[in-house]
């Protein structure tokens, strides 16, 4: 397989519609930019002068703090909005919203938004390019590409790779978004919950899928666990957060059942005690904080990517 | 007319005390700062070291990104500060506050308040340069325009046109702001709007009043439409935005009672159904989403002149 | 006594642990550095590439404003969180947020918090330098040093000075960095409160304790007044704030009672008529803005000494 030199697509919606091709281009780019963030001048010019606009409608640390250093290492300008203090509040429609932003001519919107397909209908009214930075529980394309990258630094591959990936698979973007990468790039894929948050015909997806975690876990080479977002969830999907601990959570003595070499994966924010216990999260095996590291250069691949139209060669000295 | 090469004040707090030669200064300046929108990188280093302080006791998106936009365009620094979590909370005094930015030593303020003359009391009591980006129902000098810029590229000119501005007068400074540009560069304008939102003696202000909006429409140049401010109005003006709309919003069959080429015109974010219909403000003859592009071209005109007190030579190349 | 050439520390969490040669080696940083907010053009290149990022737990203005300033003076790049829309909301302990931060590479993390040992806990556990920027009731050393600069600019020294702070010190993070600070530096530090607000033992930090102001005030060549947190004072510790002017208010009539060239200080914001009249606050005495902009240049030294680790030597023409 040879890296594509540029992306189709003006914008990042979603991984479904990504080519092994391109997944393989932003993982090197991003490869290629990690770097950056490890000199003392954490700088280079190669997006000045272009506009990101940042609007989170829903509230988050990590991601918009990721791709605010992206913008900041690269030299682009960047704008932030949240929700709040928006003309979403007077009663404007979105359409209204993105053609007033178009008209100011930013070169690309990174864009949160609680309801699915947001994103995808402002980049189909938008000339400026779009990166979805999670739309409900639809798709989540740069937490899949930091994934991915995580896991090929640590495998040198994801073909042949047996992920498992378990939790809220229903309401999860996160797990959309990776499923979708991951098969894809040749990984084996299985996804593990218990019965009210699996969603029916998930095979379709080219997924196995069970209830059982002990089992899913026998041949592991990455186990992804899913944040528990008691934040959102109106109902009740188990008893409690004790007994979901004690059927799903990840364990030391659960982990064992994986691969000796086995890794262990969470997009954060972490629920210790819930979905995974404190000791497997800060043990060796555990990548989260190299999945926040790498976020950052993989934010600055897709943005690079997508500005410039080109691949990535380095910088001058 | 000769324009100005400079402002005579620090400040732009208003268009009430603009002259004509101002105006033009700055609508000149404006038009010969627009290409910078339009070219891969929009950055020139004209303002590079100098501080912008972007203050917003009221939520705006479109106002402050756009300010926002113009700054990063000619290289400001700029900071940002929203009414929540500031001093004002704490019970501080205003003049306080300004003395306070102030030692801070910022060179602009740009400040939106609820409050009728607080960018005129800041201006006052500071050394820094005060740009008004809306004070209350009193004035918003750069929205006025970047309208005008809007009409005078359509037109060539803006003396001798008919602008009917509809809508809330009373509490609209988007009006006030208008009338004094327009009718100090020899427009012929009419305001309209039903009797409760129509205040006495507006006349005084060199404009013609009525209630009648086909009678108004005719041989109108320019059709300038208010955003009916449904969230502030705590009393009811009129009875239903139905019966609104049926006598003073604009639709397509209103729109013929003016001139061929007349053009439509509304300040944001627009009500559709309320005070415009859909289909006018899509039509080729809305000049909505123009009036935000010249927004950003006013915006670096305005910041320009006054962070620098001398007329703008274009860049070196 | 010889100035530091450099900080012993990553982190400036207070002034207990600041040695004199430290003190003195920020101040007379900060001194060489003020003609930076001086000028027309007020950016030097120094700070270039170093990521700076300022969480507010707790709002301010003049604080994450001044901290924000002196970061573009230096043209560092900064990143500004406010405690709403963070993943504190969704439950995250404090660490892993911190661990978070920590895996996209900030360099400096300015912080201000409401509980007492944050900034100290996170600069533990980060290899990111931290700067306290206020922790409850603890320290604010910044404050402290921009008080420092302002009376050593003042009288010359900080050496065998009186100073009188007086207000609500059991709650007083300002008066805790201010006397650390002093009688590191060999001023003599009076405090003085209702007994309410005056906490027991207090004598053991080398300050003398009274509950007379007139008494206190004989022979003080500096009348440090502290702000009544009235929006955060529970319980009721004085009977009115009418009651608490008459007794512990800073009036012409009283400053009289310090030698003739005493002057005024107050870390704002002020409540005018409650623990200072207005006449004594906009006094030729009052040092009060001055010390807002001492804070910008105090600001501007810790962070450049903390980020490069060494002294500055102004900057190449």
């Amino acid at each position: 397989m040879t890296a594509a030199s540029s992306l189709r697509s003006k914008d990042l919606l979603g991984t479904e519609n990504l080519s092994a091709e391109e997944i393989g281009l932003i993982l090197d780019t991003a490869e290629s930019m990690r770097p950056i963030g490890e000199r003392a001048i954490k700088k280079v010019p190669a997006l000045r002068g272009r506009m990101v606009v940042n609007l989170f409608f829903e509230s988050s640390t990590r991601t918009r703090f990721s791709f605010e250093t992206a913008e900041k290492w690269l030299s682009a300008d960047a704008l932030s909005f949240a929700a709040k203090g928006s003309s979403v509040e007077k009663g404007e429609s979105l359409l209204d919203t993105a053609r007033n932003l178009q008209a100011m001519a930013p070169d690309l919107i990174v864009i949160r938004h609680s309801c699915p397909g947001v994103p995808h209908f402002l980049a189909r009214n938008l000339r400026a390019g779009v990166v979805n930075a999670g739309d409900g529980a639809h798709e989540h394309p740069t937490q899949a590409l930091l994934d991915a990258l995580t896991i090929r630094r640590r495998f040198g591959r994801l073909e042949a790779l047996r992920v498992v990936i378990a939790g809220d698979i229903t309401h999860s973007r996160v797990a959309r978004s990776n499923i979708w990468l991951l098969t894809r790039m040749g990984a084996s894929v299985v996804v593990c919950a218990p019965p009210t948050l699996l969603p029916p015909r998930i095979e379709e997806m080219g997924v196995e899928a069970t209830n059982d975690f002990d089992g899913a876990l026998a041949g592991a080479d990455v186990v992804m666990m899913l944040r528990m977002q008691l934040e959102r969830q109106g109902t009740s999907f188990f008893p409690s957060t004790r007994e979901y601990f004690k059927r799903y959570g990840l364990t030391a003595a659960r982990l064992a059942l994986a691969r000796p070499e086995a890794v262990v994966m969470h997009p954060g924010p972490m629920n210790r005690g819930v979905e995974i216990s404190s000791d497997v999260a800060d043990s060796p095996r555990s990548l989260i904080l190299e999945q926040v590291s790498n976020g950052v250069a993989v934010r600055m691949a897709v943005l690079y990517l997508l500005l410039t139209g080109h691949s990535w060669d380095g910088e001058p000295a």
